[in-house]
């Protein structure tokens, strides 16, 4: 596995981040254009948190992590100024969206803006000590905890009290999220909260009888038999894995490093595409009809964290199936979605892997889950491979 | 064209209808199931507006229109019912979604919930005149006047004033919903909203010089380069065109006619998928990528109103054009939609053609575009079709 290591870094440093900054830096407005067609060129100009906000954490990162290197800096100090002077309304909440210039578009009814947002924030402090990253880093961090249970607001259309569900997408980023800002909000708070995030994902998100872990639950953790109830969406359970992972290592726990794995394991036999190949986007645990007709697509992300996951798995466990399973979605996915010709990956695959969407970036796709998944990929592997847990987790 | 009537009335008949009635009626807690799959079985008791108001409409029409037959009647007083009993909120708006036994599911955030409402009350008030049918279906058409301008109300997630944008499916579906209320809300609303809507239709939403319909426009028309500004919905252009030539027989207004088909015919031009056959679902005007991931497939509703729409445009004009178009996409539709093995009609194909969900019905689908659409054409071509716009408009 040694061998897949340089060439995730090769990719990493050679193919996709320089396409994130020869194209996505707004240098008349500030902030980035994420809309870039297969070239590189812009085709849309509003800006939208999320990515602004995975953008900035990715400049940092590399910084922080990789090299020192002048550029990266400024291009994540160039978003977080946009971010920090434009993002927010006036409770402190990101919006969804802003125009290229700044002015508010979408209001905050997503919440997951706000983890982007502080994420990115968080990152850029580590390299770059300005308090009033680490100042809304943090509050939005508690802003997220205080708006937890009811993330939507007034946006929420569900009427309360009759179909009460909670979504898996919250705890899974705030498992992720609080050991990002561990250097900001403290390890007592990521202490607590891990164990309780922990329990959460596996007690209530996970199913025993069906293998994998359901999108939405009723509050208690029950199955609840209805569109929203039955959805399953692999490359969620796959990236929630290895936030897991991380988590188990924080805790020092093995026991979790095995779950994590063994769900991980069924999740890639029960979302894998026997037919075409690839990971299906979306699932209906009990096999009826999805209500998302974009359910067979191949995404680029869930790909990206599948291979992740995969390579923390054999990190941290030698196991060999993993390993298989990473060569398998390794060949799929270089072969599919990787663009040869003009850098950076295609998106969106219709079920057959041909390029169903040419952009390079768009509302969701931006400078994140590729190189993300590649520096990590890069990392774990360069590990030598026949470590055990108990090794690698102190 | 003659020869195609009877095969559509038959499809009707002896097909559709009798799938619907089969399969649809909940006994038990009354209104319909529309979460059929491929053989008719229940696989989901959500109890969807849209749908229960479309399935109240389809059959009060065809009691009306078709034959005075008992069960029809019974089947739309069913739904009739279990709507006016559990479907609205304190304000009179009507949920977009309830439990199988009515209780509020979805608020009233969608404004098409009380015009399928009003319309399938309305239609049955024709049959069966019981004042409160007339009544809510009244009351719900002004509430929809009424919320007009802010369709959404506290769910709208755009922030005032950066990006007003006026959306077509509102006056489109007023154009039809104002006719199909006629016998309630009295000609002269119709006379004075249906001049209204086919200029702000024509002078609004069809831009010329693409030739098509925009599904989002600035407040005064204008086109705005956006992903919203940029959409086309190649089916909702070719419905709202038969709504047009509708509102034009009922003006009397031999030139709305023939732009309408005019503009039907540049939307097919533009739609129609020249590689893999059929219309296509969503299309950006100036060709970048749209955020709409299913894009490229096949609808069920999209080729129906394509029909319906060459249909009525060949019994007003006789164009040629027409009756080829209509040929084309009747083969193409009556082969991959049309379930000669189960019943009914798929609902969603891939670009290929390839059935992509196998469920008869579901949040979206339900007793209504397939059979209205067969009952249209069936109506349009048994009318000689050598006649005259003149002959046919009074």
């Amino acid at each position: 596995m040694k061998e897949y290591s340089y060439l995730y870094k090769q990719e990493l440093l050679e193919n996709v981040i320089p396409f994130w900054m020869n194209h996505s830096k707004d240098e008349e407005c500030g902030g980035y254009f994420t809309c870039l067609d297969r070239s590189g060129k812009v085709f849309d100009r509003d800006k939208f948190i999320w990515l602004q906000g995975r953008e900035v954490w990715m400049f940092s990162s590399l910084y922080h992590q990789v090299e020192n290197k002048k550029e990266w800096k400024e291009m994540a100090i160039h978003g977080a100024e946009f971010l920090s002077e434009y993002g927010r309304d006036q409770d402190g909440s990101f919006y969804f969206s802003l125009t290229r210039d700044g002015k508010p578009l979408i209001q905050p009814y997503n919440i997951f803006s706000d983890c982007f947002a502080a994420m990115g924030l968080g990152a850029l402090y580590k390299i770059h000590p300005e308090p009033k990253y680490a100042q809304i880093a943090r509050d939005t961090f508690y802003n997220i905890l205080k708006r937890k249970n009811n993330p939507k607001g007034k946006y929420l259309k569900n009427v309360a009290g009759t179909r009460a569900l909670k979504s898996f997408a919250l705890p899974m980023i705030l498992s992720n999220l609080s050991l990002e800002l561990e250097h900001i909000i403290g390890n007592e708070v990521v202490d607590a909260l891990a164990q309780k995030l922990v329990r959460e994902i596996i007690d209530d998100f996970y199913h025993e009888e069906w293998g994998v872990l359901l999108e939405n639950v009723n509050m208690d953790g029950r199955f609840n038999d209805s569109f929203e109830g039955r959805l399953i969406n692999p490359g969620h359970g796959l990236e929630a894995m290895w936030f897991l992972m991380d988590l188990a290592e924080r805790l020092g726990d093995e026991n979790i490093v095995k779950k994590a794995v063994a769900i991980a394991l069924n999740t890639l036999e029960k979302g894998w595409d026997q037919k075409y190949g690839g990971i299906f986007y979306f699932m209906d645990v009990l096999g009826h009809p999805t209500q998302q007709l974009e359910w067979d697509q191949k995404l680029w992300w869930v790909h990206l964290e599948a291979l992740v996951c995969m390579a923390k798995a054999y990190r941290l466990t030698g196991n060999k199936e993993c390993a298989n399973w990473f060569r398998k979605i390794h060949l799929y996915t270089w072969e599919k979605f990787r663009d040869s010709e003009y850098g950076e990956w295609f998106g969106y695959l219709n079920r057959r892997g041909e390029v169903l969407l040419p952009n390079k970036g768009g509302k969701w796709k931006g400078c994140f889950h590729v190189p993300r998944g590649l520096y990590q990929i890069w990392k774990c592997l360069a590990v030598p491979a026949d470590v055990s847990v108990e090794s690698v987790i102190k």
